[in-house]
């Protein structure tokens, strides 16, 4: 065997992947755990780049008509006993206020006192509590479609929780919209899932699948679940975003009425959809590497980092000038329809210490400027998407064309890349053998390593999806949308069946 | 006397000044009351101003070097013991978490299960949760200064809540830094106290007065507090944000120690500074007359709203195509700093029901197009600084910069008016009658109406303050910062004093 290169995150992939994902995080300082039992805390390049997420998104959703708006963290009890499902679906794991102020309990320390005569539960999800008021701005026909989307934190209390992926509180959107038919409903539902695949697609380099959820992994209280899933680059699954057609359930319950065209009241056809700070999760997995985080520029927080190098004042004079005109060059500039930001890292550490820095943050570009550079009218250039220490020289009068150039061609390649490794790793399997096969790691030491995703026939019956779920850890992901119905049979249970669907491991 | 003119909002600002805020509030479709006891609906029109002031400020916070983070919504009791003065102040009205699930209550309902082993409070700031990650961010003075902001949801239980002026949860941002020194805190809180007096004139055209908060009335646990303090057009006053110099008390509490260049270690010196959706409430009561709300364009979410006039599918095909080259017009347009966005609003309504919906919104222009117009190659717009049926018309040529020119003035106006209203209602008074006698109401059905700001010498006694608050309900505002050192006496207690302070009624 060669001799191992060393690289800046360890373990690497192939040794522990789990512990990979959470080196990468620390590397790269975007989030860390509090003390707070679930709780995480999002550092600033963490947070930029939801923030970029979020205005991404937030646009998508403005052009197809939706409107911001705030509603209570807090949700009734009472609210919260309403539709059946959807609170056996969260009352397991919620938060609970019960108490109005802390008092002195006589031992030096504050006890909980002034109980509430009805307890607040804060939002896990906000169908209940926004449903509460579309009841009241609702009353005809006029009134619909209601398109309303609202960007807030939402509390799930996990036991088991990982940065990003699985964490107690998280932020998210969730829009909720109302309509006059199951049909204008159902349209929104495949809208927003559309609009979801298409960020993940162009702004994430993340492709993904779209589907239906079976029964038993919808939303609920839904009648209709349908997902994005994108693979990871262990080859499991991850739920990356998810759009509900609720049909009458939640009107039902939350009594949202209108007057329909004919004078009639009717209960209106509702939607949510919903993605969240998960998808930061998904983007280190599927694009990092052993030397950390890899950032698709267009949702990258800064797409070019400066790195002055000189030895003395007069080195330092000269090049500065240099780096001065670069930023002048690049102030007020748009990398396709994202702002290009640079970032200039001058503290005293040598090259290579802040070299591997931006490397590990996963800034798409690194520039060098030392005074050879300088003299000779020239910047090195390196790329996120090649090797550490590959560089190109590049002319003083081609920097722009070359940086928005390249950010385009490292936009595409992560894209490529993610796309390669999902295609390489879904096969048909129609075989019951081979699919237990395919899902029994190879490598008992790591166990995380196996097969990706099957594309197998399932018969629908629910008793089948729970076998390979027990046997294997497997779950159908979705049902697919792209993939045509075709006669075959059950992959456990041998009956017939219309269709495949994707099974996999998941998060 | 003459018949009183009929106007959008009933009652107006004279007969019932706390009665016309809801009313205009209700009018504009801001927000509205929810069934969570003291939490607020924003609804799509208050929560597009809401954007607008993040926005602007999220780009000065930018600008002087702040960096966003999040930080867990949920603080441990234990954190909150640490300081004193900080849980005395909060302690009172809170959430408190207890529980994390419901089960059957065995009577067809939920009850609260799973008791925590240390409950939770829900943030009402955030220096103590802050302060624990900080503690594990700052190690040497190299990583000082830490300039970190939050945009978050806050709660604070209210008992008598006024929608945006005081609810139990609301929106704002909190910026929590660390500094060297003490003087590089104070630079800093002062630094962003002048942020906030600089978005008010210049963005909401509130003009503010700069001041000290009293010891009485100062944020718990900071060592100085420093406000704006706007003049509302019930001439009471309105903190509209603090800027806290906390000196080293919280990081003594949160253990935030670091090494100086000295080679020792020390607490640092810490600031936190914050705004909320209260802006809104300043927003309105400031500028909004008796026909509902008043938008200062470089804040409003919308800045000219089109309302087409046509009797007939003739008519109206000219008329839309007007309509259109006007859309085209102002595509990609900005005014100042600010994106410029235009509203079409061709529902079927009649024109003067049309106005006067966008009258009450507050929207800075209305123009007006009619098949006589589209003749006469001309538009007819309209102002909301102006009367409601003034109109000029505008040859289409001439319109963008009609349009430009008239936001400009607009915002201008606005401020001017508001500048002018608190000087006219802001007096020196030396005199202990005269000052009881300014602040008793004249007249008793409406004890809104009283005096403005008193600009009165105070010996810093907090005797005097309290005798004087519980008088008259007049608080010191602020200790001014453009005030020069006088001498004086007590308009209290009669004794010598070297500087006037602000009085007033406040919200």
């Amino acid at each position: 065997m060669s001799k191992k290169e060393r690289t800046a995150i360890e373990p690497t992939r192939e040794e522990n992947y789990a512990e990979w994902y959470q080196q990468v995080i620390k590397a790269a300082d975007l989030a860390e755990n509090s003390e707070v039992r679930g709780c995480m805390v999002i550092k600033p390049w963490g947070y930029a780049i939801w923030e970029n997420i979020q205005h991404v998104l937030d646009g998508m959703f403005r052009e197809t008509g939706h409107r911001n708006a705030y509603f209570p963290i807090f949700i009734p009890k009472s609210y919260f006993e309403k539709e059946a499902e959807h609170v056996e679906g969260f009352a397991k794991e919620c938060a609970v206020v019960t108490h109005s102020r802390l008092e002195d309990d006589g031992h030096g320390g504050l006890k909980a006192a002034g109980e509430l005569t009805e307890p607040y539960i804060v939002r896990p999800t906000s169908e209940t509590i926004i449903g509460a008021s579309f009841a009241k701005w609702v009353n005809s026909y006029r009134d619909l479609p209601l398109l309303i989307n609202q960007w807030a934190n939402v509390v799930r209390r996990e036991m088991r929780t990982r940065l990003f992926l699985r964490t107690s509180e998280f932020l998210w959107q969730e829009g909720h919209t109302v309509h006059e038919t199951p049909e204008e409903a159902m349209e929104e539902t495949m809208q927003m899932l559309e609009v979801y695949a298409r960020f993940a697609a162009d702004y994430l380099a993340i492709p993904v699948i779209k589907g239906e959820k079976t029964e038993g992994e919808k939303f609920p209280g839904a009648v209709n679940t349908y997902s994005i899933e994108a693979m990871m680059q262990d080859k499991k699954a991850l739920q990356s975003g998810t759009s509900h057609f609720l049909g009458q359930n939640f009107a039902r319950s939350s009594n949202i009425r209108y007057q329909n065209r004919e004078g009639e009241f009717d209960y209106a056809w509702t939607t949510s959809w919903g993605v969240s700070t998960r998808l930061i999760g998904a983007l280190i997995m599927a694009h990092s590497d052993d030397n950390g985080l890899v950032l698709p520029p267009k949702i990258a927080p800064a797409h070019l980092v400066i790195l002055p190098i000189y030895r003395d004042e007069k080195e330092k004079e000269a090049v500065m000038a240099v780096v001065k005109q670069v930023q002048e060059m690049f102030k007020g500039t748009w990398f396709e329809d994202v702002h290009l930001y640079t970032e200039l890292d001058d503290r005293e550490l040598t090259g290579s210490e802040r070299n591997w820095h931006w490397i590990k943050k996963g800034i798409p570009l690194r520039m060098e400027i030392g005074p050879r550079d300088v003299a000779s009218g020239k910047v090195m250039i390196a790329r996120r998407d090649q090797g550490p220490r590959d560089k190109v020289a590049v002319e003083m009068a081609q920097i722009k064309d070359y940086v928005l150039k390249t950010l385009a061609e490292i936009q595409a390649n992560i894209y490529a890349k993610a796309l390669k490794f999902q295609q390489d790793n879904t096969i048909k399997i129609d075989d019951n053998k081979a699919f237990y096969k395919y899902f029994t790691p190879k490598n008992e030491e790591q166990p995380e390593i196996h097969g990706g995703f099957a594309l197998s026939h399932w018969c629908g019956d629910a008793a089948c999806e729970e076998k390979i779920k027990e046997d294997l850890k497997v779950t159908v992901r979705c049902i697919p949308f792209d993939v045509a119905e075709e006669d075959g049979n059950c992959i456990s249970c041998g009956k017939a069946s219309k269709r495949r669907v994707v099974f996999a491991k998941s998060y």
